[in-house]
C-alpha cells in the first residue's frame, strides 16, 4: 500500500514531479542540457536570495558536506554539535584528517551566537559548521543571528551550513546573512527524489578553496565554477533529477516563496500544538524547527507498532533517531505536504491511540 | 525535436526505463527500500559475474574514482594513461595529494600486460588504475590479460578499473579476473539516466581500505559494506534511479547476458566496417572498443555541421574529445541501442554527406 511520507526525508514527492523525470535523455554537453541548467540556476538563486553561484551535485548531501570541509580549512574548523547530523561534520573532518574541534550542547538544545562567539574566541579557527536544522532532535539553530555575529567579529571564518532539512522550506537569505556554503539534499524540503545536492557558494568560499592544497576533485568548487559559467558541470549531472527540480521550482514560485515559508510555519505550529497537548516537545521551545518536530514519547507507546498501524492507513512517520529511538518520534512537515495532510496524519494517530 | 543519442553517455534511455523512475517515493530506512536493494544486488552481481558486494553510490563515476583511489593507496599508485578519461585517475590523485606515477601511450594505443609489468616492476606500487574503455579515443584495453599478469606477479597491487563506458555492455568477470574495484556510471551501457555509480569491490580492496588513514567518508567502502549487509546505504540512495536500474536489469536478463555482449560486438563491427570504408579508424586495430568507435575525420567535414543535420533527422553523434575535436568524431554503440539503430544513423550520415 502506498504510504504518504511524514518522515524527514525522503519526503512525499508529488506525481507530477516524479513524472518530470521522464523527459527524453539529452547530452550533458549539448545545448539541450545547458538550456535546462540556465533555466534552473536563477530559480535556485531566487529561493536562496543570492546572486552567488548555486551548484547542483550528483550526490547525497553528505558527499557535499565532505567536499565543502575539504576545501575550506587551512587552519582549523569548529563544529557545533547538537545531534547526530551536526555531529557528522565532525566525523567527516576526522575521516579526512582535517584539524577540528567540536562544541556540544545537550540534545534538544541549540546554539546561541554567544556560545559560538566564546568558542571561536578560544582558537585560531577559519571554518565554522552550523546545522541549520538538526533532523534528529528537531532543533533549528538561529542561523541568521549566528552568521551576523561571525561576519562582524570573525570576518575570515568560512561558515558552512548544513541546510539539508531546511532549504526551500524556510527562508535562507544567503547573501544578506553572509553565509559561505549552504547545501541541501533534494529529498527534503525541495520534495524531490534523492540524489541531487543544491549548494550555494560564496565568493569568499571560492577564494578559500583556491588556497587549499589537496582539496579534492569531484566536489571542487573552483572547477565547478568554471563549468557553471557555461551552464554545465564538470562530471555528468543527474539530468532526470534536475528536470524534476526545474518543475518543482516553477511550482514553488506558483505558490509564492512567502506563502511557502508561511505554510511550513503553520504546519509546524499545528504539530507543536498537538504535541504539547498529548505528549511533550523534545527540543527546547527556543529552538523549535519549522520542518520537523521531535516529540517525547511520554505515553510509552510502541512507535514501531504505531507506524505499522499508520502504514495500514497510508501514512508513515519516523521513529526517533539513533539513541532517541522509541524515546521520541518525529513528524516531518516539509516540502509539498499541506496543513490538511498534517491534520490528517495527526487525526490518524489520535484514532489509533484513542487520543481525545 | 527528440534526438536519439549515439554519444558515449548519456546514451539513449528507453521510455519504460524513464517511467520506472516514477514509482512513489519510499523511506530509505524502510523495508520498502531494503526490499528494492535486496532485489537489485544479486542482479548486479550476475552482470559482473561476482559474489563480492556491488555498491550503488549516488554520484557520477568521477566521484567514485576519487573515493576509490583515496582508500586504496598506502604506498604509490601507477596510472595507465591512454587518453583524457584515463588521465583523470592521475589528475584525481594529484588533487588529493596521493603519490602516483603515470605511464602514457600515444592516443589511439592501448596497454599490453607487458608494458604494465615493466612499469610496475620499476617502483613500489600498491595500486594500478586501468581504464577498460577510453571513451575519448575509442580504445579498449585487454583488462582480463592485464589483471591476470598483475594477480600472478603483483598479488598485493589493488586494481582499480574505470569500467564507465563498458560495464553492462561487455563481459567483465570481476571475480575470475581478480579485479578489486570496477565502477561504472549509470548513463553509459546501463542505459539509465545519470546520477548513479555501480561499484564492485573485492575483499582485498576492502581490507586495504581498512588500513588507509584519512580515506574519506562519503565513498568509504568499509562503511558502505556495513549498511550493504542490511540492504541499505549510509547516505540516502538515489531511489528513483535505482528503480530504473531494477527494471533495466530485468530487461537485460530478458535479452540474455551473452546476447547483450554479442549485440554490442555486432554494433561495434558494423560501425568499424563503415568507418574503414569511408574514413579511418582512430585507434589501433588491436584495441578497438566494443562500445564506442572513434573515427578519423579524413574527409575534413565539419562534424559540428554534420551533427546539426543529424539533429534535424532525430539523431546525435559525438564530436572528438578535447584536442581530438573536429579531427575525429565518435559514434557510441552502447546500452539499449540496436544494430538497426546503428544502421539507421550510419545511413543518415551517408545521406547527409553523399557517401556512396
Amino acid at each position: 500500500m502506498y504510504k504518504k511520507l511524514f518522515i524527514p526525508g525522503p519526503t512525499h514527492v508529488r506525481e507530477s514531479i516524479l513524472e518530470a523525470q521522464t523527459a527524453p535523455m539529452v547530452g550533458h554537453r549539448a545545448t539541450e542540457y545547458s538550456d535546462l541548467q540556465a533555466e534552473v540556476t536563477p530559480k535556485l538563486q531566487k529561493v536562496l536570495y543570492t546572486e552567488q553561484p548555486v551548484f547542483m551535485f550528483a550526490s547525497s548531501g553528505t558527499g557535499v558536506m565532505e567536499g565543502s570541509i575539504r576545501q575550506a580549512v587551512l587552519k582549523r574548523a569548529l563544529m557545533t554539535v547538537c545531534g547526530a547530523f551536526s555531529e557528522r561534520w565532525y566525523e567527516i573532518a576526522q575521516a579526512n584528517g582535517i584539524p577540528s574541534d567540536r562544541i556540544d550542547v545537550p540534545m534538544g538544545e541549540g546554539f546561541t551566537p554567544e556560545m559560538i562567539d566564546e568558542a571561536l574566541n578560544r582558537g585560531a579557527y577559519d571554518v565554522l559548521t552550523v546545522t541549520l536544522n538538526e533532523t534528529s532532535t528537531g532543533v533549528m539553530n538561529p542561523l541568521k543571528e549566528i552568521a551576523a555575529m561571525v561576519r562582524e567579529k570573525y570576518p575570515e571564518v568560512i561558515i558552512l551550513v548544513d541546510a539539508v532539512s531546511a532549504m526551500a522550506g524556510v527562508k535562507i537569505e544567503f547573501d544578506a546573512w553572509g553565509l559561505d556554503v549552504a547545501l541541501s539534499s533534494s529529498q527534503k524540503c525541495f520534495a524531490l527524489p534523492p540524489g541531487l545536492t543544491i549548494t550555494a557558494v560564496s565568493e569568499r568560499a571560492l577564494k578559500r578553496a583556491e588556497q587549499v592544497p589537496n582539496r579534492g576533485y569531484y566536489f571542487d568548487f573552483v572547477d565547478m565554477l568554471k563549468y557553471f559559467k557555461r551552464n554545465q558541470t564538470p562530471a555528468t549531472p543527474a539530468i532526470s533529477l534536475i528536470r524534476a527540480l526545474n518543475q518543482q521550482l516553477d511550482d514553488i514560485f506558483a505558490e509564492g516563496l512567502d506563502a511557502r515559508w508561511a505554510r511550513h510555519i503553520e504546519m509546524a505550529k499545528t504539530v507543536q500544538a498537538w504535541a504539547r497537548k498529548h505528549w511533550e516537545l523534545f527540543p527546547s521551545e527556543a529552538f523549535l524547527s519549522n520542518t520537523v518536530t521531535t516529540i517525547r514519547n511520554t505515553r510509552g507507546v510502541s512507535i514501531s507498532d504505531l507506524n505499522k498501524e499508520l502504514g495500514k492507513r497510508g501514512a508513515m512517520i519516523s521513529n526517533g533517531y539513533g539513541k532517541l529511538k522509541e524515546q521520541t518520534f518525529r513528524i516531518a512537515h516539509m516540502g509539498d505536504l499541506t496543513v490538511e495532510d498534517i491534520r490528517w496524519v495527526l487525526g490518524l494517530i489520535n484514532e489509533i491511540l484513542g487520543l481525545e
